[in-house]
């Protein structure tokens, strides 16, 4: 079940497919009565082990309540229920104009994107799903139906009483279960380009990434793939690129805006000894290029049959990722790791590297572990987080204690404890 | 000591002033032991009684921690402490070509405008502070001081543990007092200009709003006036604008994208008979008019000296502007209220209606409450919010149990309850 080799499977004892709110709140009570553990499945491509049954129980696989509940073209807003997929919502939108742009690659549901707070390539111009969720209704521990911002309620701004939206957004299943998302939507840009560049070293891609964010230019899309990604991306996507440190980029806007971010940022390249744009202009080019970008995961997996990945999910403040990038490549130099690949959004100071490893090789999973967690210590070391987007599931319980604190910790497990007094919602995750 | 007339003065029983955070624990501690209520205050702007020491207690007075601790261009943050002022803080960036974007109008404490989820006439472009704080240290009820994201934190994104940053903002004293903030920076726009244009009727101007958003147009601010707030303004601030609904809006850019939103919008303009444009393009003009703009509330009561203000602030769906205006000039109108204003934060959805009246007349007052409590039963009746950016305070506390529901008011009670369970912190405020 679990796409990494980290974590090892543990599948529930029941699986149910509920059908409406009023069945997932039976579902907790019953379970709560029972002191039985609670697990919320929305489509299983969290990379931390999230849905992972460790101590037993019940799962609640959300994917049968998929309906698209309202979208309100006139104010950017739709209500969706916990199984609708990010590209469902995107195709139902397709003849508004409208879209919704968080994107993490894989075609997640929304209501687990809530869950996992996540982002991806889009994040660096439309913020992560923190900035994005109007309203959520979520069952609780005992059954209770909230919803965070009041029944039927999508302003663009609330004061009103404590931000239970965003208390829920990122919580990972272990404060309840999110059965309904009202979700900010974006007219779909009037213009789009993208672009590849290539980079002699990794300094000179880093490098153009800080100055386009520190000149303030509105940039769509900036991901970093270090060569050795090129080269899986290549192989995998039937691509020809030039195998070294690169950038995709994308620019969104008016005809004439577009034409000027562009040019600023292939002089940005050029002074950073970037090669000339290799442009995706058509729509067909773009979402080859895009898709490409997304299957990594797959591609990387292709050049080693048999193995298993893992990634780090570091986000540093985006003046410390040249150093950050640096050193990691030198602790995995270091630990002498053959499968490694670096990407990220590094628009947001996140990156990525990607391990490949036999799972049933206990000495090579030992040595991923160790520089990951290398690496993650590094990024506390620069003002940094372990985790910009895949939450922090099973595997960083111990670095999350590090990264806020004991203090912190305590406040977080009196939230947990004061809505989850069984400790039944997603028991292990998130904390010991 | 309250600005507005509904919430008659409560002073506290001891104001301290503490100098540094060890100092804010040791009160905590102090008054906790001893089941003292504590009041935090920022810098009094807040217009929902926040500050009033309604069970009495010690008001802890943030004036004097007022250093700017850090500053990170190359990253677009910041880090203060609590009596810093957004003025202060823009004052300090000049040379470096940043800026803190939210404008409450009133000079308030950052940490004041983290407490009430302030927003002010930036939001349209750059969100409320619920999007703009990347970290806060506070100290809870019991002297424990906590880092919400972890100490030294501040990435642009992180989905590590719960959101304690957004948990605290908004939360208008009654979960802790904020120490400090980080905040996100932007870079000041290459070019900027205003303009002003006036409508026959309130519905041309709130039309064009709507279609502003809708067009996806990425204006800076576009705010509403009705005659009477631009008659105010002329007599106050010395101007002879004509006396009629009229918008004031913001463009920022490069040039030529400015030039390209300004054309957009002036389009829209006059397709729903609004007058030309009059231009403010150098910085005086500039700031003369959002001065103006500011100074509204002081405009109003200088029409009725021994008057007091109060100020509606429902917030709605965009879409739904247009009616909710109408409806409550009616209910205005109706009730034969003589002294009302309207303006707002339109791109936003967010409106206030400003009343004045004689605060030692009951029956006029009590007008004013019925048509206020009114104004906000109708917007929570158009998927609206009774707060867009004041807050709770005192006065709402009635209306956020209407907007929220009885199940999601006992969840936020639970958490009040679990992080300040002797109720010490800022008690009747946001709960009965
Ligand atoms: C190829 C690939 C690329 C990816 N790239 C990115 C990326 O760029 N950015 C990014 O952020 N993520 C990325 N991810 C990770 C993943 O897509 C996200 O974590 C996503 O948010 C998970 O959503 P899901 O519906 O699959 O949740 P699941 O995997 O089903 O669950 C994830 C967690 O959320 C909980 N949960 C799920 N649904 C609910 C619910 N309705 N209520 C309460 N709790 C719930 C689960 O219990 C679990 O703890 C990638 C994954 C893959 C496979
Ligand atoms: C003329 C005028 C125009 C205004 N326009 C706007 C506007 O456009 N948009 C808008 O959002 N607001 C507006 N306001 C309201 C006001 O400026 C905001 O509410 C502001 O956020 C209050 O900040 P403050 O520092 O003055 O807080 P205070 O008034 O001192 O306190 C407000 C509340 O927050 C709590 N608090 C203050 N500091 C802390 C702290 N450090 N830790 C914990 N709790 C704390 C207090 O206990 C109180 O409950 C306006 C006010 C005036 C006078």
């Amino acid at each position: 079940m679990s796409l990494l080799f980290l974590f090892s499977c543990c599948p529930p004892e029941v699986v149910t497919f509920p059908q409406n709110v009023e069945q997932v709140s039976e579902i907790a009570i019953l379970c709560n009565d029972n002191e039985i553990p609670l697990i919320p499945f929305g489509s299983g491509t969290g990379l931390e082990g999230g849905i992972n049954a460790v101590k037993g129980g019940v799962c609640v696989d959300l994917t049968h309540m998929n309906e698209i509940l309202s979208v309100n073209p006139e104010d950017f807003d739709c209500t969706v229920q916990s199984g609708v997929t990010r590209m469902q919502l995107n195709n139902y939108l397709r003849d508004t104009g409208l879209w919704f742009p968080i994107d993490p690659g894989a075609d997640a549901s929304l209501c687990g994107m809530c869950s996992t707070s996540a982002s991806g390539t889009n994040a660096v111009r439309y913020g992560t799903m923190r900035e994005n969720v109007l309203n959520l209704e979520v069952v609780l521990a005992d059954g209770r139906v909230i919803n965070t911002a009041g029944k039927g309620r999508r302003t663009k701004k609330t004061s009103a009483g404590y931000n239970l939206t965003n208390l829920f957004v990122g919580s990972e299943g272990t404060l309840g279960i999110i059965t309904k998302a009202s979700l900010k939507l974006f007219g779909i840009p009037e213009a789009t380009v993208s672009a590849v560049c290539h980079f002699p070293d990794v300094q000179g891609a880093v490098d153009t990434t800080v100055q386009v964010l520190q000149c303030g230019i509105p940039i769509a899309r900036i991901e970093f793939l270090d060569e050795v990604s090129i080269d899986a991306v290549n192989k995998y996507s039937k691509m020809d690129m030039k195998v070294a440190p690169s950038l995709f980029l994308e620019f969104t806007g008016t005809p004439s805006s577009l034409d000027e971010q562009a040019a600023l940022v292939a002089d940005l390249c050029s002074m950073n000894n970037g090669s000339d744009f290799k442009w995706a202009k058509d729509p067909e080019e773009r979402s080859h290029l895009w898709k490409a970008r997304h299957d990594i995961l797959y591609a990387c997996m292709a050049l080693k049959p048999g193995s298993k990945p893992y990634s780090t999910d570091v986000c540093v403040p985006v003046s410390k990722l040249p150093e950050i990038i640096k050193r990691s490549k030198e602790e995995i130099t270091k630990a002498g790791v053959c499968d490694s690949f670096m990407l990220g959004h590094v628009g947001d100071g996140n990156f990525h590297t990607l391990f490949l490893a036999d799972p049933n090789n206990p000495e090579e999973v030992q040595i991923v572990k160790d520089v990951s967690n290398k690496i993650a210590e590094m990024s506390l070391e620069m003002n940094g987080t372990c985790t910009g987007e895949h939450g922090i599931g099973q595997g960083k319980r111990e670095l999350l204690v590090q990264e806020i604190g004991e203090t912190g910790i305590q406040v977080m497990k009196q939230i947990k404890q004061t809505l989850d007094p069984k400790g039944i919602m997603n028991p292990a995750k998130v904390f010991y």
